[in-house]
């Protein structure tokens, strides 16, 4: 068993996608000064729906963050409600992405701020101050970016396959659509750059991480500075805790472990955090030249995502 | 005094802007069929705020026509709440253009439908099917018109003018953007050629009529058809009833009554419907070559409304 640390300054950049990452960042508040902490966030679930552009994993991020996360639903705003949606629907609108009346403001906010000229760093940082947010969140980049699917029922976009379909068809092919020619913002860039430690989020590698080293200049960073990267794996015991990371390993030809994460991520990483239930897997990983760090990665009880954190930082 | 004549089967016409318009056609529609109702409506007063498409004109008469309008407001719908503006405000976003959580509804539709492909004349044909709109209402055109202010404070969209500012600056030039290139859609230059009587409604002539008369192929048909074209004035007593039709008759350089109002659709219109208050003014608008029909105008009461559309089918 681990006994508390002292408090660490590290400077640290994670990428993240959403849900897992939002908590991470959560449990790594606790252990260091937050303004320390960069998150690059994926943009590649990023949609324009009604009219509005809506960024769900900054989205979730700023939310868990600031406290206003409702976690009954596990997304969205606390003290939610539904009147838009409710008159939506009743008009035969498209109510399949159901967005509360609060998480509607963050969404014209944001809108109308990018129709005046600011970017989607802009935004959130503004969105951030408004809301006391100490983690500094830089979507990786402000260029358009998008999850595209080939799948047995055809092309899905990102939030058709998500949540039109609930991750419940079988994949054939992920594309990140404009990502090669999309540019890091040069915030992005310099955390990465210069902090001490880069942390991947436990997010789903295949569509949260990957279509951020996609952007160019981000992957060649992490491996060159791989003995500096640290990655928490998402798979437990063969399954994802959430979502679809188990069922598009495999779909994507990789083994469904920490093993298959290990080698998703081989040439960037120095270290790959896994989950006690998985401790057996260790030699392998380590033949891979991969250091191992085994921990309770399962964040839903706050004691193990400080533990988590203190690993990570360690 | 009127006797109440046996119902007419008119096919009719009306130019429209928004309030007035809306309760005119709406006792056009205790009248006449409505289904015999076309109303060719002014879009350039319409706006994309926060990412979505708004049509105040067509809104405003759609929600009238529908029975959902909100009368305390006098603009809206009823029922209306607040929880998405209230958000926004505090998130520091535009909250001066307030759009209540049912109103919202209405433009997330409209923006996703038009972001899917459909016209705005699509759209509003779907809105009024689903609200058991029967009259007709058309937007002029399916191309972007946009009314544009020069005024003592700088140049101004209608919306700063209108909303912003209150109207109460003053108007030095009148430009509505994109007019002389935009179509009217088939429908409407169908409907002015088709019908039995074409209305102008007791809308501010210079920027609800002017915007619609402005889009090639309407001006020319009234100008043919003068004798068939019936306006209603919406000055009486020197003043407009609401919004700033008589201040903007004077800053443009016309008579600020109902003199000044036939001048304005001189060689337009074969009809002007005035007040009784003005009944004086008669002898100089038929000296402009115009017929008068004198009658009370003011439409708060219902039953002054329908006998001012009983004189104008007459």
């Amino acid at each position: 068993m681990l006994s508390k640390p002292s408090k660490v300054l590290f400077v640290i950049t994670v990428l993240s996608g959403g849900v897992g990452a939002a908590r991470l960042l959560s449990a790594l508040s606790g252990e260091t000064d937050p303004r320390e902490i960069t998150a690059i966030v994926n943009v590649a679930d990023d949609l324009v729906l009604h009219g509005l552009t809506i960024c769900p994993d900054l989205d979730t991020i700023s939310y868990t963050l600031a406290g206003l996360n409702n976690e009954e639903l596990g997304w969205g705003l606390r003290g939610e409600s539904w009147r838009v949606m409710e008159e939506l629907a009743d008009l035969g609108g498209a109510a399949w992405f159901r967005l509360g009346d609060r998480d509607l403001a963050t969404h014209l906010y944001r809108s109308q701020r990018l129709h005046e000229g600011a970017t989607k760093s802009d935004v959130t940082r503004e969105l951030c101050a408004h809301w006391g947010v100490k983690v500094r969140l830089l979507p990786v980049t402000n260029d358009e970016v998008s999850s595209e699917f080939e799948t047995e029922v055809g092309h899905l976009t990102f939030q058709q396959y998500f949540v039109s379909h609930q991750h419940n068809v079988k994949v054939e092919r992920i594309d990140f659509v404009g990502a090669r020619k999309a540019r890091a913002t040069p915030e992005v860039l310099e955390a990465l750059e210069e902090c001490s430690r880069i942390i991947i989020a436990p997010s789903n590698p295949l569509i949260s991480i990957d279509p951020i080293l996609e952007v160019p200049g981000v992957r060649s960073i992490l491996e060159r500075r791989r003995d500096d990267v640290v990655a928490v794996s998402p798979i437990i015991n063969g399954a994802a805790l959430k979502g679809p990371a188990d069922r598009l390993l495999a779909e994507m030809g990789w083994e469904v472990s920490s093993v298959g994460v290990a080698d998703f991520y081989e040439g960037l990483i120095g270290t790959l955090v896994i989950d006690e239930a998985d401790a057996a897997l260790s030699d392998d990983i380590r033949a891979r030249g991969i250091n191992v760090r085994v921990t309770t990665t399962i964040m839903a009880d706050p004691a193990n995502a400080q533990r988590l954190a203190q690993v990570v930082l360690s």
